[in-house]
Formats: structure tokens, C-alpha cells, sequence
């Protein structure tokens, strides 16, 4: 895939999708936000793909919203406007959430690699993704109210999941920029490691997911822990996942993982994302 | 503002309220619930408060509900009864949740600081509030189960979406009171301080919101964060986040937050949350 | 009461529930899942019994579901399929989600002593408790993509709710096994003690709150807890709680916990919770 902003680079069952405006600290644009979510419905239907590790050029991982227009970036009306413009409410109506819908929905493990400054909507952008790891000195920050603007990417919804409502708030109310080990703390980044190690750890994460797991648990999974969590009770919950054990548990892949297991081998599961989700799937279109 | 149990006191764009019957360790009355809701409506009203910090007056913050009337002090219909009688329910009726209510639903940050015993309803009141920190020493107890009570004042949702669920379980199950440091290790407070230096804390959090935030911004920012933490999935966010950047952005808060930045100097918002709310504002309502 | 894979012990107020098939492990069968129901559900009657402890007999606490039928040993329709077949199913049926429906519903708090390795189901079934420890060196896993499965036993709606979205994703994506070290940083374990120190602690907690704490304030608190954290906003919370506080606040049981309280001594409190749950009780069933 060719992108004007993001590189798009596939080793074996990894791919890795680079915000690259480097001389522009990778800041978003409207171009930005319609490349993303067209990589990821790209990455979900391709089997070859397994897990996506999304990083950026350079020293900053995204610096926010690309405000060289000034005053006027976040008016929809102005020349020059970014992001929440026509294209950005064109892109969400059309996925069902623009790049945050893409990503959401999408059935691939999702890892984002910190390797410097994540602002705005450079940190919210990488909240529906699964796994987050930091280079030591990476700062990150939720400043909204400190631009008269408010969380967006629905990221009221997401920061508070991911670290509980008393740390979403801390960091919204205040706007401050935190370290990579405060975020850490808070537990929105899984490990801080230093900047020369950071794509090493990151694709290590991808591989040990890619060898040991079959990729439609690993997309059911996914989907289940992200929507069942938010659900009042477990009911629902119980209910798919009792149907999918007893179709997926009759199938192929389970047979090959306990027989890889009983013979102390690495498993190679047969099922495809693309064509062999349970019928149960999607069970939140019913 | 005078009341009978409450201390207002302004400085600047904080707002100290203080708890204060300290002869009694400012146990919790009938009384005190209507006031503490009174004066979160009037914060809430006036564009004077940007922020509010609640705490007690001498060694205790709230050691729980008076109980001086002896065994019947929480039945109704015993003379001297506290809290729970016709007053409170008066007070629920009337905001949509009496205290709890006034203070889920105020549009300023508020910063609990606990210089001592917060015990009971002492500890539940504080729930409802953005940001806790404890003097060294203080303990915190949600006793309910030791007097045969059970949690109250919401705190049932408030506790588990601050802590957790097993730190909740573990408190409430057994009652036992908790030491400050064991609070922050289980997130319900932010900072443990030294008794001396907890209002001047509490001011310097307070006065980094107000410095640097816009108060329209941050009015929505805590409703947000709030109130869509607890919805099943993202779309609601969306929808409401991507309408109002499309509002704000055109609006002058931003002019003045992006210029600011760009001109590296301290923002002066002109937005005010009495008279200039985005027309989104109360989604909820809808 | 006398089981094939479990053991019922009673000591004083504390029931202890071992799961017992040590030579395979304790690995859980469709037998041990009615088991563990029929057993909840008697426990749950009994007044007598105030608090549970779950644990395995032998080295292991539950090595996951028994696949020593083989490569179709979650095959519903294959001979020695284990689980997820009839006999499961037809138990989630009775009870509204088998022994997990057992357990959630359950009035008394459930401890588990992870004793050993608890992995799959051997994991999955101790989420609804409410208290975790483990024995230095007890592994836990959910490994469920590795076999070609997804979480079950509800587990995609409780783990998330116990350790948060990041953790829940990291362990169940990877499906690798953790220490119990990892487990505690994570939340889901409480404490990690020396394995011979693991029971005298289990039954220490389970002292604490048996001598202290009132059974149908506790049945309460726990029912609340697991149930108001899932609802969208505290106002159910309120509005039970505050019922619940009238009609508890008049009854003996607080007369006994504020005199108890007041007079510096242990309660004994007279409620029972096979008679005298409050008519609130079980409000989600209005």
C-alpha cells in the first residue's frame, strides 16, 4: 500500500503502519485520519496479516493536530482546517467511526510503539488499540482544556477503561503533559523500554502472539474483552461465549490446538479471520 | 455564603469548602447534606469558582454520620435521627440526588483533601469528587457492613469505578478501616502528603486546572469523562465529542487556546460556563 | 455433603470447597462444574455458613478442563467431551449460568486460594469470587487462544472488570501463562503468600469478615457491588441504596452495629440471610 502520510511495511505475520510526516513531528490531518482507517480495513481482511504495530517517523510519535493554519485549525469552515472537518465527519459516517471504528472493529492484535511525544489527538488516537509500550522519555497528553477543545476520538469513553476514571480524569482536567513512566503507572502503557529497543520489544509482542494463538480466537477475543466489559451484567457474555465453545469447540482449530498441546508441539491452526468467524460473529448486530 | 456546618471561603478562583463541626469530628448531619448540596449549586452557578477543594475543620475530615443519638440514630422515625430521615429524602427528591447529586452533576473540578478520619458517609461523599489526597495518618472506612449498613450514597457505583472491583469488594466486605498509603495503593486517593503541606497541595493542584484551562472545557471534560466511562460502547462519545469539536472549534476558546500555544504565552479564555455551554450540553437529557 | 470431586468442610462460620481430583490436576469436568453449582447453591441457604473458601487438593488448583479424551475433548457431540457439552449446558439453563451463575448470585463472599496452577476454567471460575490469593509460584493462565478457543465462563465481561482492559487484553491475546507475582501487580490476586502460609491466610480473611460484619449487610454489599459497577450511572445505586438504608436503618441489625459500636465491643448481629433480606432485595429483578 502507498499512503502520503503512513508507510505501510509487512514482515511476515507483522505489519507495521509508520505516521510519517516527520518534519511535521507526524502532526494530523484530515489526509491522516482517511489513511489510517483505510489501512486498518485493509490489514483486517488480509489473512497474511496477523497483528499491526503502528509507530511514527522520526522523534515524535504524533504531536496532535497539524495547527500551522493557526487560529483557525480547528474550524471546520476555515482553509486549512484539520481533522473534524468535512473529511473527518465523511470518514466516520462511512465506517461507523471514521479511524476509531476502523480500528475498534478491526479482528488483528493492535500494539502502538511510543517513540516520542503523543498529544491530542496523538495519544487518543492510539486508545482503541490493544497494547501500548513507550520509549523512556516519551511524553503523552490528553491537553484538550488547555486549547478550549474537549477528549475527542471518543476518548471519554476509552481513557477511563483503560485506566480508571480517577487517573482520566487527573490527566483531562489538568491537560498536563506526563512521562512515559507516569503513564506507565496509570497503566495506559504496558512498558517503558529505551528508544533503541522499542521496535525490538514491539515486534517481539507481535511474534509471540502471531506463533502461539489461532487467529480467529485471537479476533473473537479481541472483540469480546472490548465490548462484553462494558455490558451491566455477564449474561451476555455467557451466552455467546457458551454458543461460540460449542462451535468452535467441534472445529479445526481446537483440535489442532489440544493435539499441539498433548504433543508438546507448536500449533498451526487451519481457521481464516476471512472466512471462518463463527456464525456467532458478530453477536452486537443482532 | 454562611451555613451552620459548612466554611466558604474564597480565594481567587478556589474554593475551600470546609467541613466544620470539629467538637464533633464533623459527623455527618440531615443538616450538613443540604448545606454541602446548596453550596455545590452555588459553585456550580457562579463563573468566579473554577475550582472547588472540600475538607474538614480540625483533626478529622468526616468521621461518619452522627450516631450521638444512640442505637435508633438512623431510624427515620427516632427523634434525633441523622441523615437518612425525611430531610435527605426531601434533598434526593428535589436535585436528582441531593449532595451526591449536586456534586456528580457540578461543572467545576473538585479536589477532596482529607486531613484526617473520613469514615461512612465521611469516605462516600468524597467519591463523587475528581481528585483525592490524604494528610499522612488519615484512615478511610466504608464501614457499612460493620453496623449492619450497607454502602450508600451511590457508592456502590462510585467505589468499584474508582478502585476496581476486587479493592472495593475487600473494603466494603470486611469494613475495616484502611491507612491513607493502602488508599492510594488502591487509587482512591492521588497523593498521601504530610499533614502541614495538604492545603497547599490541595491549592496547587487546584490553581494548575484554573492557570492554564479553559472553564468551558473543563466543565464538559468532567461530565464526559464521567458519565460515558459507564456507557456499554464508544459510538455515544463520538457522536457527542465530534459535534461539539465541530462547536467549539469554531468558537473563540479555541482561537485564544491555539494562539496561545502557538505564541508560547498563558491563555485568557473568554468562554464562561454560566452563559456559554455548547448547545450539546446536557446530552444526557436528549 | 458428599461429592465426587469436591470436598465440603466446615469449620465454624467458614465453608472450604477443595476441588478434589488431584491426581489429574483437579482438571474440571462437566461433574465438577454441577459440583461446584450444587454446592454454591446449598452454601447460599445455609446460614450458618458465612463466608467460602475455594481451593484445589494437591499441587495444582485446577489445571483447566480435562483433555485426556483427546483432540476432540471440547466436541460436544465426541466421546469424554468434557463441559461444554449436554450436562453444561443444561446447567447453565437451571440456574441461569450454571456454576457461574451460581457463584455470581451467591450471598456469602468467596474466597479463592490458589494453591497451584489455574489455567482455562481452572482460572475462569474463580473471576466471580471476590477475593484472590495464591502461593508463591502458582501460575495462572488464559490460555484459551493457544487452544483455538475463546474466554468463556464469562470471562470476557468479569476480567476486564477485575484488572482493567489493558491487562485483560495483554493476557488473553498472548494466552501465556503468569506468576502469581504478575497477577497481583495486575489486581486479580490480592496477596501472593508462601505456599504453606496460604490457607491459615484464606481462613484469616474469611475470620475478619465473619466476626465482624452483619450477613445480610454483607450479602447485600457484595450483590451491590458486582451489579451497581456495571450500570451507566450511580442513580439505581441511589435510589436502591437509599431504600435499602430506611428500611435497615429502622431493623435490629443497625441498632446492634451502632450499640455494638458504641459500646467498644464485638456485635452479634440477628439477621439472617435465608429471612431477613430486606424487600429491596433482589432489585434487579423488578
Amino acid at each position: 500500500m502507498t499512503y502520503e502520510t503512513l508507510l505501510w511495511e509487512q514482515d511476515g505475520p507483522v505489519l507495521t503502519l509508520t505516521l510519517n510526516r516527520p518534519d511535521k513531528l507526524n502532526a494530523y490531518t484530515a489526509t491522516m485520519g482517511l489513511e489510517i482507517e483505510d489501512a486498518f480495513v485493509r490489514a483486517d481482511e488480509d489473512d497474511s496479516v496477523r497483528v499491526i504495530i503502528v509507530t511514527g517517523a522520526g522523534r515524535a510519535f504524533c504531536a496532535g493536530a497539524d495547527i500551522s493554519s493557526g487560529a483557525g485549525a480547528f474550524d471546520a469552515k476555515a482553509e486549512g482546517s484539520v481533522a473534524f472537518g468535512d473529511a473527518g465527519t465523511t470518514a466516520r459516517r462511512r465506517s461507523g467511526g471514521g479511524f476509531v471504528g476502523a480500528i475498534f472493529n478491526c479482528r488483528k492484535p493492535i500494539i502502538a510503539a511510543l517513540n516520542g511525544a503523543a498529544v491530542g489527538v496523538g495519544a487518543t488516537l492510539t486508545l482503541p488499540m490493544d497494547i501500548r509500550i513507550a520509549a523512556r522519555g516519551a511524553r503523552i497528553g490528553f491537553v484538550f482544556a488547555r486549547r478550549g477543545l474537549v477528549p475527542e476520538a471518543g476518548s471519554a469513553w476509552f481513557l477511563p477503561r483503560l485506566v480508571g476514571l480517577p487517573t482520566a480524569l487527573r490527566w483531562c482536567l489538568s491537560g498536563a503533559l506526563i512521562q512515559a513512566e507516569e503513564a506507565k503507572a496509570g497503566g495506559l502503557v504496558a512498558e517503558v523500554v529505551e528508544p533503541e529497543a522499542l521496535m525490538d520489544r514491539a515486534r517481539e509482542l507481535a511474534r509471540e502472539i502471531a506463533e502461539n494463538t489461532a487467529p480467529v480466537s485471537v479476533a473473537l477475543t479481541r472483540q469480546m474483552l472490548w465490548r462484553f466489559s462494558g455490558e451491566p451484567d455477564p449474561w451476555g457474555a455467557l451466552k455467546v461465549d457458551g454458543a461460540m465453545a460449542m462451535t468452535l469447540g467441534a472445529g479445526p482449530d481446537v483440535r489442532e490446538g489440544v493435539s499441539a498441546f498433548l504433543e508438546k508441539r507448536a500449533p498451526d491452526f487451519p481457521g481464516k479471520v476471512s472466512s471462518d468467524m463463527p456464525p456467532q460473529y458478530p453477536w452486537w448486530k443482532d
